[in-house]
């Protein structure tokens, strides 16, 4: 470079033609509220897609803007997420602040106009839920819940293998998700952890749960509940039961999921192999005359680890958030979807409270 | 062997040579009733122990009884228990039947002035195991229930590291043990699986749970649970959660035990590093002056895992139970432990009837 | 037993009941000649099989006869291995001594007209294996080598799958054993371990090495090697690694099998999956006009891990050389093979002397 | 922003406090060379730390240069790497090219006055690495290698424990490094992945090696060795293996480090316990005086896990050549180390011509 014009034009050169390659096309506008923990991947997403393009950032804290400067130069920034609502390019908001703040700041968005993804959980309540439903669906825009393990490979290839029959009745869904996490201080594990597996279970189940008995303990004095277990019942001799810890010497994200044909295995902390479908069950003799010879048979059969779309969770979401907003159709984690796993965290802090105690559910209502 | 007379001389030699090795000592003469999938094992175990010798096996099966016979053809075999407890030289009856049938075969082994070692559950009932104990205390007769886990070296790691403080304040203990097993018809998934964590924990953990709520399911018609959880309450936060099912497709054997000061995780799977200790866990700040900040701080540090006495659990509870006939000592399984074990059994089953809801135990009556 | 009458009745009772169900057939008459490691399970074997029945059992050392004579009292023992080749009773003789008495036993036990079954490796030279293999022809006597491992379902598993193509060409077989093993005094841990993958190979693969490169040390003065490795080359591009130590920390037993539609990977200490067929590989593209370009493509698709027949290996074998005494027919792992895996050995020790110099096989020779 | 004075203040106040924030330090400046596979890793890593910025990246595919412009869109960009060398503004020069350019590129840094941090391997031949030190030492500039590895917590751990003779004396290093990985066309495997354990053990065993033994297989017409087996032989016994595959159905990344005193197994794809330390050795008994009894005894304690430095190797390896560049140190890899490593990929590719004859190593006039 001590022959600037050779350099420059050399640079120039370069520049033009990686233009050339970039295609203008009709771009969502984004706005982010929020780069803390997850801010930064949905930025980085919206960012690296070429249907989306991130506007602008908030965030009241000044050292978290000023990493979205080092990295994306050219995003507005503020500290007052009103300046993303008031921004008339703006099509749509990414909310990625601490549940407490979700309703607010999402119903202020809609009111706004733009479509709205939020984190998960949805709200502290369902009331809150519900409104939010209302407001969206009032002015004909995307309502949109991070749910994001729904659009994993493997989670999608359970909802095919339970949607296709595959694995015939389904029998349990256990989930153990628990490490040495971050202790929360406005939220329980239920609502940290669990929710994950709430939305999973929304996704892949065939049916609703209808009660709920949680318990729970909390090892730090006036902080939540950091282990927890929650039984949910369905009908049909369905049982689902999710653990969740944040006090774990060691990590582990394990999913059985049991039916009356097959049964799956499935290890998110797996690189590749994360999803295993095991050809076992138990076959009922109901024929035998004598009650006390066994009625139940073994079988054991293949494993079979199929491959998995290993696409990006959040890169798949939020295509699917922005052809939501184009074609208008209604996302998969809608706000219903939202509104399902808020109602069942409700009902499990209400149980925990009571040590076990029964808690109906009412997601009849709201289940598409 | 042609040279017949050689031969002969040949063995002969052997032999003597052999019985000149063994040393006459005062054995203890037992007697085995039911040789189905443990009777085996005890047989086997007492069998090899110098101090004592297996006069007599019963078993109701002809096929069972051809067995033993071709393993130890000095044994008599009969297909009537009472025939070992009129049998003057039998000194102790170990019990490995159907638990339904534990009392009655103790409570008469016990009146015939034998010593009773008997499998796990004790009872079916506390009002059984009750009375078990009196009538051997009436007798001065040893009573131990074969809470195997009890003696092998892992368990006895996890109480070391407990009674000694290594592992701070015990915050919990959580254990999973599933997999695809034998359906029972006569009892539930609790009473077959989590009857071992429940005789684990009464030798590990510091106090005695006040309540239980526990959930479950059966997936066969007519049949007991086969997928059940269980939540243990104990005073000073402490939790207890056990997750057993007869219908999963992977084996684990994984007990998690978190303490203030570190935290273990027990994997009975694992060939030889059954017990990690992991200097990891949290440290709180309880002079922050801002709420909002994190009060709660983690702590990493190295992992250690004990080498552990490998001698098999069934031998060591075997000369346990020598030992105290000999000695007079009270077992360390004794018969209150196994009473304490059938309490929460008892409450458990009550729980899951009405899907988690809290039952208060009562075991401080029979706490040692 | 008080009542004296009523026992012996019962007793006889079932002492009868229980001959009723044994029925007369003919057996092969046994004799052992070693009880240390693997005599045992040899004994073991043929007296729970009902074709055949151990007669006699020879070892120098007495406490190994005093074991023999706690379990199976019906049984002769002597510390003369003559005595059982002398013995008109028995039709077979298994040997289960160290290697370096192989030769000198199963000679003197097929000249005596007894068929044998020897430990691996069947000697310490393949001058001897040669011989053994002409007597045994001579006197038209079974003469099998115990390659345990073939007769497991895992390495059948592997060997179908080679033969029926379903691997495609086969590219490689890559074997690790090490553990922190007995060190031996009279064979280097080649001759312990990689014995083994030597006779694996030798069924499993397709073709026969042409020659041997192998490296290793001894950390231990005066003592044969302790880690080895091992490079066997064969036609077609196929290679066999085989690496073994007896001083590693770990254990594994992991082999990898390569082939160009499809590969494996067989865990032995897999408790179930100890076969995982990987739809994995790569795609040449020949075609291609530019020589920077890939050529290679990649091709990742499920993983399956087939049900194996988990039959104990020792008693499908032991079957098997009941079988071919039976009908003539030669055994799979007959003195042919026995005699490659000696040759192989034998090279080398040659080629570790000289710190991995090539040295070639002359398999051809002897390949069935 | 639809009041734009209202939010340019907003965005002008959170800009200005983010300056205020940033200090103003001496930074060195650096030009990379290629943003392949590695450079972006380079760039970031260079871009992150506060001592150095990244000035200038070049590659002759403008499709790369488009992703470093969408990420740091105020580095220049050139196809032409002269134009780096010409520029009086940088410093140093990342190279992150074929290896085949690796000299040509260096060589023409360092006589441009540039220091240099260059990938392994170092160079295609000793030739040209001796070059590249010479012109080094007579610029006085630095020349480091990207011996990456040598900057994890776990390497350094495994260099701690062997200086300070925990270990005892050192046995063997046994690595195995196989997965599916890319072909390439330039080198074969053992220079693709053998190169990584050859820099591991150049920094972590107490001696080099004297001779090298290699054995490899090509499964891919006209393309280099894509398997290969490397065993390295030192003074005093000390043995060592690399095992390579680019072919292999599981990524294994393994390697067993065996001393007198303790022996450690360290498993890279352990997301935390990456180093184990076993208390298991053997215990030589010279006092023996039957030869034939065992002289070898075992000795199994507790396993220990340390606690690692988790920094990224790269951020750490950065730091050290900006601190190299600052106080004029000589680098943990410089060019020396780089050389030894080239020194032993020449004999190896030899060595596999020749199918494992041993080829030896002249490192001694190397060695620091």
């Amino acid at each position: 470079m001590i022959n600037i014009r050779a350099h420059l034009e050399q640079s120039v050169d370069a520049n033009m033609l990686i233009d050339q390659q970039s295609q203008a096309i009709d771009t969502i506008k984004i706005g982010v509220i929020g780069y803390g923990y997850w801010g930064p991947n949905l930025v980085r997403s919206f960012a690296e897609i070429p249907g989306s393009e991130v506007i602008a950032v908030s965030d009241f804290k000044l050292d978290r803007l000023a990493k979205v400067r080092s990295r994306y130069p050219t995003i507005k920034l503020t500290t007052n997420s009103q300046d993303l609502l008031k921004d008339p390019r703006i099509d749509a908001i990414a909310i990625a602040t601490p549940v407490s703040t979700h309703y607010d700041l999402a119903l202020a968005a809609l009111q706004a106009g733009k479509h709205v993804l939020v984190e998960k959980p949805m709200t502290v309540s369902s009331q809150q839920a519900m409104r939010l439903i209302d407001e969206a669906q009032k002015r004909n825009l995307v309502l949109m819940v991070d749910h994001t393990f729904v659009y994993t490979g493997a989670v999608r290839k359970m909802q095919e293998l339970v949607t296709t029959k595959v694995l015939g009745d389904v029998y349990y869904y256990d989930s153990v998700r628990v490490n040495l996490g971050l202790f929360q201080h406005d939220v329980n594990v239920i609502w940290d952890l669990a929710v994950h597996d709430l939305s999973i279970m929304d996704y892949v189940l065939p049916s609703k749960p209808y009660a709920v008995s949680a318990t729970g303990m909390s090892h730090v004095l006036n902080e939540p509940e950091n282990i927890a277990y929650l039984t949910l019942f369905f009908e049909n001799n369905l049982i689902a039961h999710i653990h969740v810890n944040w006090l774990a010497p060691v990590k582990v994200r394990r999913t059985l999921l049991g039916g009356s044909q097959k049964m799956v295995c499935y290890d998110d902390l797996e690189p590749s192999e994360k999803i295993k479908v095991y050809d076992k069950g138990i076959t009922v003799n109901n024929s035998s005359e004598n009650v006390y010879q066994m009625l139940v048979g073994y079988r054991t059969g293949d494993m079979w680890s199929p491959k998995l779309d290993m696409t990006e969770a959040l890169k798949t979401e939020v295509l699917h958030f922005l052809h939501c907003i184009q074609s208008g159709n209604r996302p998969i984690t809608d706000g219903e979807a939202g509104l399902r796993v808020v109602r069942i965290l409700e009902a499990t802090t209400q149980s925990i409270k009571q040590q076990g105690r029964l808690v109906e559910l009412d997601l009849g209502k709201v289940a598409a």
